[in-house]
């Protein structure tokens, strides 16, 4: 078994046993005296956690980022200590911190939970996961809440942590987990290890990590909601936060408890997937009735109650917005005892996930032929715009439509090199691309390189007569014009074209 | 049959006959030469409407609002000839605007639509209700929506309107109403009389009028979404609406269609029902697990992707939000022949008309005993804060479980004198009520009165012992903490006090 790093495409052995005693001691012999400070979880929120926090405003620390030895996490542990960060990003603020943090040998990597042994802080930033059945089409109780890799994660803390550690929970979960999971298993550990608990400190602190352009500000320049599992939790978790984040101008919000911190996470992306939602009827009305959904929406983002509102598309992507309210759902029966569900929120959730299906049926519908053997190119796979993240990406229920249908399928995408989900290469070169001809060019992420993007117009216009489809909204009015002067352009939610 | 006028106490006799030519052709002959504007429908929005019509900006109107001689409307014909503003308002410029227009004597009031013969310009500002069966428990399809006494207020503008009239429809209607409806019916009536309809301008532009401390500022000083029904009439609406609007600050946004304007309204409307109505679970949830939800939401506001996230209360009232969604249902249907409602929209509505059934359920889940007899003091009647307004407020729905189980009800709200849909008194006098003692106090409007009002906090602490209850969220920690040492103190979605 090995794990191979998608940067460099170096391949790792993975290791024989999980011991890295030596490593661990090496790297803190450099940094006596230093708080020592254990990221858990090498993804798109720990390693660059670790990263900021190894280039910490008021503090110096000394960070170990530890991950599973597997074969989708083993190469970021190798690659971090080898000096390539194991994150492409458009950040540029990514490589400086960086390479400040290789200079300063001050963050390292590992496999080896002897590292929660020597940590003062812990920071958890593993992924808790709502398994759905399918991708596209799904009922509303057709999902599962699996705690179990989450705790086991929590027990190798518990394990070997000192007993008067901070653990700070910075990954989306069901509320009520810190207080009635987190702890409980810390503490039930610390005592087996006959360790007192009385000076345990568990918080919560949910990160809003948006990776981009902004990669590193959205942990460093961006408000924090916090609590702790008591006061003593909440005054450590505080501290901390006071040395890793701006907070003099993003001002840190304490909530009363933990509950609530894990809450307003859930609750702030259960709103955003309920107004997406919310607007998927509106757009399939607006069709209906000849409106161009478009300018509706901009005329009433002109009021200051209404900015919120959203606008359609190919459907909701990315690892929160797709699970959050479910999460939330499940913590209400599950942990609260409840026994109702939330509806609209489960609900918003089902009808995103459908929204690619939609998609796929409106081009039927507008098309009114045989896809079989057509040649499409869909610009864009990545769940969000101009940032290259395949998670829970729509583009993957559109894909799979067409490609059950006997579509000849080409992707671009200037943020994606390969796609992990589907095991695909992606083409960044649109002069290649557009050397083939297409029966169907697809929009479907609102890259930046797509709109207003006289030069891609003109190479539109210039090929054979197609079928344009901007399932995103990027085209203008006068772009859909020109592009209409040649191909068959249609625009989900922008009436009569 | 007599109209009372609620203001002045005074009666006047319906007229016996729909005759006003007199009054109508004296009242024009002070104008010669200017332009003539009826304002169809002397409501909240019309009475205004006309007021801003007649201080318009750029140009000299002589204005005329039209009502129906009934009992309900009558006295509001009467009130504006006889220099008494048929609206009661926190605004003081409804005062300096009504004072200039009598100085100017350039706003009439009359019931016969002879008026519609001498306009150039007919605001139509009527009302378009949707039937409901029942106040606060419904289904989703317990709703109706009949469009009868609208044709008709159009159709007596056909019989008497010029062939070049600008008919400009502010009701919101149901999308497709303009295109559908109101043209039709006057081409039909137009051609009835011999007259061409080439020259007949029809177009759509919702207000957005807010009565309360803004009135006038709502419609003058305000964005405004608008669109004609064909390019004519676009331009039409567009000349009169800029010598009402500020529109160099507030820029005028013009459609593509009237589909698209009438669209506008109901889905602003809808969006903040819906996003109501999401909070309603959440606020539940919260409940159970402990939490204030009030700090959450704060929280999650500070992200201006989330500014527009709602807090909980007592529910859903007023003349828009109560029904847009019902309309844009029943017209997606009615209209446009879809055969899909916008369920999710519908269940916002649906949820939120059960919104004061849940308020009142709580109470009895907290208090846990009969309510028989028991002296109860509502503070506030409104359906919104700071302002006399309570149509479809959800007090009624509260107040009727609490007069359902035999309490003895006072009420309490600075800004009504009188409830007109449950044809009761209001006291203003805090002092007043406070000499009796109760045995709940109930917070139902969340008027600026009750917030931050220690002097009000005080008077409740030296009451006896009661059930405090604030259903809106209008005290603040401290003040709870206060009246907590005392009072039972109980507000939904604060978690444990």
């Amino acid at each position: 078994m090995v794990s191979r790093s998608p940067i460099t495409n170096k391949e790792y052995p993975l290791p024989s046993t999980a011991e890295d005693k030596q490593g661990i001691n090496d790297f803190l012999a450099l940094h006596p005296g230093k708080k020592v400070v254990v990221v858990q979880g090498l993804g798109f929120v720990g390693s660059v956690m670790g990263l900021v926090v190894a280039n910490a405003l008021t503090e110096e620390y000394a960070v170990i980022g530890i991950d599973l030895p597997s074969s989708s996490s083993y190469w970021k542990i190798c690659s971090i200590n080898e000096g390539v960060f194991p994150v492409i990003a458009s950040d540029p603020k990514i490589d400086i911190y960086y390479k400040n943090a290789l200079h300063k040998k001050n963050y390292y990597a590992t496999y080896d939970s002897y590292a929660f042994s020597k940590a003062d802080i812990i920071v958890v930033d593993i992924n808790l996961d709502v398994k759905k059945k399918s991708s596209i089409s799904k009922d509303l109780e057709d999902y599962n809440v699996d705690l179990t890799p989450f705790k086991k994660a929590i027990e190798s803390i518990g394990h070997q942590c000192k007993p008067d550690v901070l653990v700070l929970v910075e990954t989306t979960v069901p509320p009520g987990t810190s207080q009635k999971i987190v702890r409980p298993l810390l503490e039930e550990n610390l005592t087996k290890r006959g360790l007192p608990i009385d000076e345990l400190k568990v918080g919560h602190s949910y990160e809003r990590v948006m990776p981009g352009p902004k990669y590193i500000d959205s942990i460093q320049n961006f408000y924090r909601v916090f609590a702790g599992t008591d006061e003593k939790s909440s005054e450590a978790v505080e501290i901390f936060l006071r040395t890793v984040i701006r907070t003099d101008e993003y001002p840190l919000t304490k909530l009363g408890n933990t509950n609530a911190t894990e809450m307003a996470k859930v609750l702030e992306n259960s709103f955003r997937a309920m107004n997406i939602a919310f607007m998927v009827e509106w757009s399939r009305f607006a069709e209906e009735a000849g409106v161009d959904i478009y300018e509706v929406v901009n005329a009433i983002r002109m009021r200051p109650t209404h900015k919120n509102i959203m606008l359609p598309g190919l459907g909701v992507g990315g690892y929160c917005l797709t699970k959050d309210p479910l999460l939330a759902s499940w913590a209400r029966m599950n942990l609260f005892g409840s026994e109702e569900r939330l509806h609209q929120s489960e609900k918003g959730v089902h009808i995103n996930d459908k929204m690619p299906l939609y998609a796929f049926e409106y081009l039927q519908s507008q098309y009114n032929g045989s896809f079989e053997g057509k040649k499409v190119l869909l610009l864009g796979v990545s769940y969000l715009n101009d940032v290259g993240d395949t998670r829970y990406t729509p583009v993957e229920g559109f894909y799979e439509q067409l490609d059950s249908e006997g579509c000849e399928i080409y992707l671009h995408d200037p943020h994606v090199l390969y796609w992990e989900e589907k095991d695909l290469w992606v083409n960044q070169d649109m002069d290649e691309l557009l050397k083939q001809d297409y029966d169907f060019i697809v929009v479907t992420t609102g890259h930046k390189d797509y709109r207003n993007n006289g030069e891609l117009i003109n190479k539109l216009i210039a090929k054979p007569r197609s079928f344009i489809y901007d399932t995103i909204g990027v085209f203008s009015n006068d772009e859909i014009k020109s592009l209409a002067a040649k191909h068959v352009v249609k625009v989900i939610g922008r009436g009569d074209l």
